[in-house]
């Protein structure tokens, strides 16, 4: 798994730090360790099974707060772990530990959330040729890293954002006046590099569209799995099939029998659980 | 429901939209509506059943890419709402309408989601003593929101950081050398406006605590409920209980009725799903 | 011509304002004019005949320094103009006017400079397939104003940043041991969205593209003519074509002329002269 | 040359790193590269002759992206170089070198460019008693950094924003009712070290303000060469004479030639064209 | 005494070196020192006797200008020190030193000036049961630090902001209609870590907040030593009592006398005078 | 008094009011309040006799908290009052005004400070020719505000930083090698615009800087008043006299009777006592 550079997760791991920490930092630990500065070992531990995501990340908190940190990192982004298996051993003064750990949790129990999430679903599908994607229904000021999350599953990514692809929705159609309309429209205005994908509603949308044949990819929303089987046939390999709406465990295999090449998923973006992960410190008594 | 001021909101709303439109704005609007200023009507419509959070902070969305935006509210926030029940109206210009639509909705979302799964939790202990209460286990950047949508749904704050009470947790305690000896250090290190709360893993813990007689509240971590009862008794009312632990909607009724004062919950803030909520625009062909 | 959303050009504006406001604002009109809040009108004229690009920005500019300034565009971004046109009109306290003429003028005559050279090349390849194109060699926090300068001069934007499409150069087909090794690796990488184009050093390296398949666009570096011609002939329509180094207007005609399809050029970015604009104001005298 | 403060340029590279790795990173040298923390050498190298400024921010754009990035620099800022020669040495992980790339040269090439055309008319006036000075007709947010490269080429630089210094423009003395006047209330608001000049636009003007002796520098705004040798026999020497308007490399020596002190040109900074310089790497193959 | 966490302190410090550098940088340094990097050593030496806070702060702005600087702090926060006493050694390149010593001292100074009128309050009334608390009456920005200060003093904090504990004031009753019906309310929204303080005008509010019951804390605003005598006879011990408004170093000690357990200044953070600190350094000479 | 530009003082009051609200606003205040919006009135009034500053950035401050503020100024900056004078009267919802209070009154009470004692000082010398100025030691991040409360107590201001004029030191004498070998690398490094004052502990010093005569100002730092006397005599006029060091209310008037031009004071903002401005509010009784 390619991490993201410590550059792109610092000024979001900076900020929650000190949306935690407030005006008067971790009063708790400071009325009980004063100003020691003893260094302890903590692991951080699964508690529940799943895929890992963000253990970079949860390092990066431990290192802002105390640059004399140290993470060892026994299960990279990218693993299947079991209950109490241990991810990580941190080496840092006491008071670091201690302050940074929620902030850390709070991050890794997410991303590892989302990562495991998603793989169930990458799973589930197996032996299709359908992928697994993401939405832009990402937690605000967090997209780069649930994105990221994603990867770390086996999915993949959709457009990270308004302005890296067109995808030319319903509304779009109406305002052009048609399906063919909105596509020459968003052929003209886009860059070499632009890939245009066009949401349709029904099979005579999908067929005026496989007409115009502007269309990178389609999205077939909220298709049944016998029409997206016939949207499949229709298509016949010339375009990108994207299958969304009412996707989740229990569904998605059927989806992806039909054929489609891909099936996007808001859900393992917005309402994943966080997977639950803890960390297990021994605290030797400190004079304060 | 008192809202939160627009100024604690605002930075966050900025930046996710700015998340949205990276460095080339919505590119497929442009691409189809081209200049055109036409203002539309749209409708934040709810797609399944559930408690609204967040709906000023969707407005300021709209708003904030286009100030002549208008939003006309009709379910406020805490508002208990069926499927397909309209939420609000947006008056706006199509392009504005399109382009923040999404990272608007992100918002109400999430935080309804938040607010649903806290009503559930406060609806199931009904008639209990027990107040529902969240944790630190929120999104990071998110807390001043997540925390107000816990409020929307009928439970409690706790600690909005590591600095405005004291939670005196298990490394606490053994870093102190034991429960008395870290509560000392802790009350003589509060100020007159700083609460104590101390976390325990036994009776034998509660026992040594409620000697000692210097926590404002006491959470019960993970205790069964017949410990729950035990603790209840032991306390005689002396001090704020609080039981965390395995708490879903399933576990929650038992541990409310055993007297507790107070159940603490990450699931509502952390793997809450987020609630189904689209919007549903009338656009009209539009010259580019 | 799409404008850009305000929310995007407003940090950079402010910022721009503060730059140079520094911490004592403007003293030289504070000096003269006191707290006069007399209003004065004023007109952005153009010194040189060019396109207009920023006339949006530089009104951002006065209204960020004073919230009642109001500017009448007359001649809108993509307008071409001559020497002694007159753009705009602007209605403000006569210090808003002046403590923000520089900044205003700095946005617009840099953003005019960018579309007029790329009209400039524009119109050399009139007739021919060719598009112009810009590329990343942009000023560090201006990309996306100077990108949508180039769109308004009639150029097409390339990449945004290093994260919306994969251009795989000679350093990565270096790392990857060969061409086809490359664009596989890509292509494995590449989600549904994202375009691929290879930068290509000769003809060999472009059939081995070709063979390959699996690139959107291939970039042929500092080919001559007579090589262009050839790779024109060897892809057939099969692949976008765009050649890139030495670009200028004195070159570009016989580069369009080969049959390429899209020609890049770093030069309308960072070396176009500025624009040459001014403010003409008429200041009656005023009680300091 | 007195370097920058890393302090005063990090938060600019940094922000230009971000405006480039967007929300998804390097996503081509990921694919590519993969996790591989491979280091490479690689060479900045002049394409073209020319003033070396910047290479210290370039330098800090490879440390930003990768701590244990190291520069070896052999042609400090000031060097005058030839095409072809090296300027340093970078060796850092492949990665980081790939993806800070652009950025690096982004600020080598235009500040290199400033630097260069700075010391073009430097050169051009050796001989004469005449300074070459910059403008505020710089690159919103970069004033800083294309202020040093004047210095770099041997150039002076003007005022650094509204607050270091009083200019005192036509509109001033049209607000002031005179030139007299407004130099008067110049000289009442301005603090003991706040030097004063004044823009005069004709004979008359310059005459006026040599009377009033309330100005340390006169700034003649377009006077032609034989109007600036009749205003420097007018000063004689009292007063610091600044040329400005229609400089450029073919009019300066003229210019220089009428004996002013000071000729100001917004060129250097507005519509120098970039030096070109690239990046040269040895990248071995890399399994991804 | 627990040092705040780098973390914290850093945004500001970093914030006040670039409001001194500006956009220029430190012109007198560079043009007598030139580019030399010799590092000299320094001494923070005490010019008046007081309390230390701060110092931390103060070394964090050497290290952000130098990233080699160390320093060596002799007498750390909270020493008391006489005249010419040594607080620090600082060794690190003479432009770093010279550039950064008015920020660093400008801390220094302030926080050690609240430290010491803290102090000077916290001798005043030793022997009594009273403690000295500061307010919310800080330096815009500065709040973090200043309450820090307050620490370093002997102080204890009150309020970190509006929302980590209730302070219902005299406007507040008024707007409830009455003591009682403002406790209520106050009482109603409070979680269980938020403890509730009421500002009371005379004894007759005194006796209706005591009759209610609900409040942790009762401020007793510009009372008499009398009233306060008084009042603290009514109390009886059953709430914590706080008195404020005309406290000084003249008053203390009568107010204290009276009983009450806690005495609240604004005058510790809002009038207190700086500490005459300053940089005594050894600069051997350089060639520039 | 010419006013600050809000642009400026806009991020500094809004970071003051994030300080202040925190992560949960103003709790108290929305308890008893609830979401009512009923507006109130309320008057800013002096408890004490002093010099007003700073009323415009209180005013921002309940402007930014609710839009629909509307605050009336009856005694603007510069005015001097006295106790019990009203300043301003403030129109807004009394969520707003109670919100707002505080960080509104600390600005305001802060910059009056600065105003009052700056102008005690400047009536000190009222008759002599000594203006007085302030220095660098105001607080971090508010030295744009402190600097105008100074200049509307009618003081003078210093440089603003370390980079719009020269303050050639004690310890950049002692680089250069004496104090005429450092003028002259102040003179060749300084720009036109810039001013060089040169810092003097004797009159041997005083006496070699008259004599390299590339001084514009000369600060004499902690002379006796007979010593200014000397260097009065001695400068005969040929240059600006700053006298510094002791300079209080008790010792002003005879320094200033010595003949220096200027006298600067670091207590004028760095221990300056605040004036004492507080909020009179009319609440009715709300539901909450």
């Amino acid at each position: 798994m390619v991490p993201l550079p410590d550059l792109l997760a610092e000024p979001v791991v900076r900020a929650a730090l000190l949306e935690d920490l407030g005006r008067a930092g971790d009063i708790t630990t400071d009325a009980i360790l004063g100003s020691s500065s003893q260094a302890i070992t903590a692991s951080l531990v699964a508690r529940g099974a799943g895929t890992i995501a963000g253990i970079g990340v949860a390092s990066l908190a431990f290192r802002l707060l105390d640059s004399s940190a140290e993470i060892t990192i026994e299960r990279p982004d990218g693993s299947d772990v079991q209950r109490n298996e241990r991810l990580a051993v941190v080496r840092a003064p006491a008071r670091a530990v201690l302050s940074a750990e929620r902030t850390a949790l709070n991050f890794l129990c997410r991303l590892s959330g989302i990562a495991t999430a998603t793989r169930e679903l990458v799973q589930a599908v197996r032996g299709t040729r359908a992928a697994i994607a993401c939405t832009r229904k990402t937690t605000p000021g967090l997209r780069a890293l649930e994105k990221y999350a994603v990867r770390v599953g086996g999915g993949m990514n959709h457009r990270f954002g308004l302005d890296d692809a067109m995808l030319v929705k319903d509304n779009h159609v109406a305002a052009a006046g048609g399906v063919r309309a909105a596509l020459e429209r968003a052929r003209r205005a886009a860059g070499h590099l632009v890939k245009i994908e066009l949401e349709v509603d029904d099979l005579d949308q999908l067929r005026e569209a496989l007409d115009a044949g502007l269309a990178d990819a389609i999205l077939l929303d909220n298709f049944s799995p016998s029409e997206l089987r016939a949207a499949v046939a229709l298509a016949g390999g010339r375009v990108i099939l994207e299958a969304s709406g009412s996707v989740n465990p229990a569904t998605i295999r059927a989806i992806a029998e039909t054929g489609v090449d891909l099936i996007s998923s808001g859900w393992i973006t917005h309402s994943a659980p966080a997977l639950d992960i803890g960390l297990d410190a021994e605290v030797p008594p400190a004079r304060p």
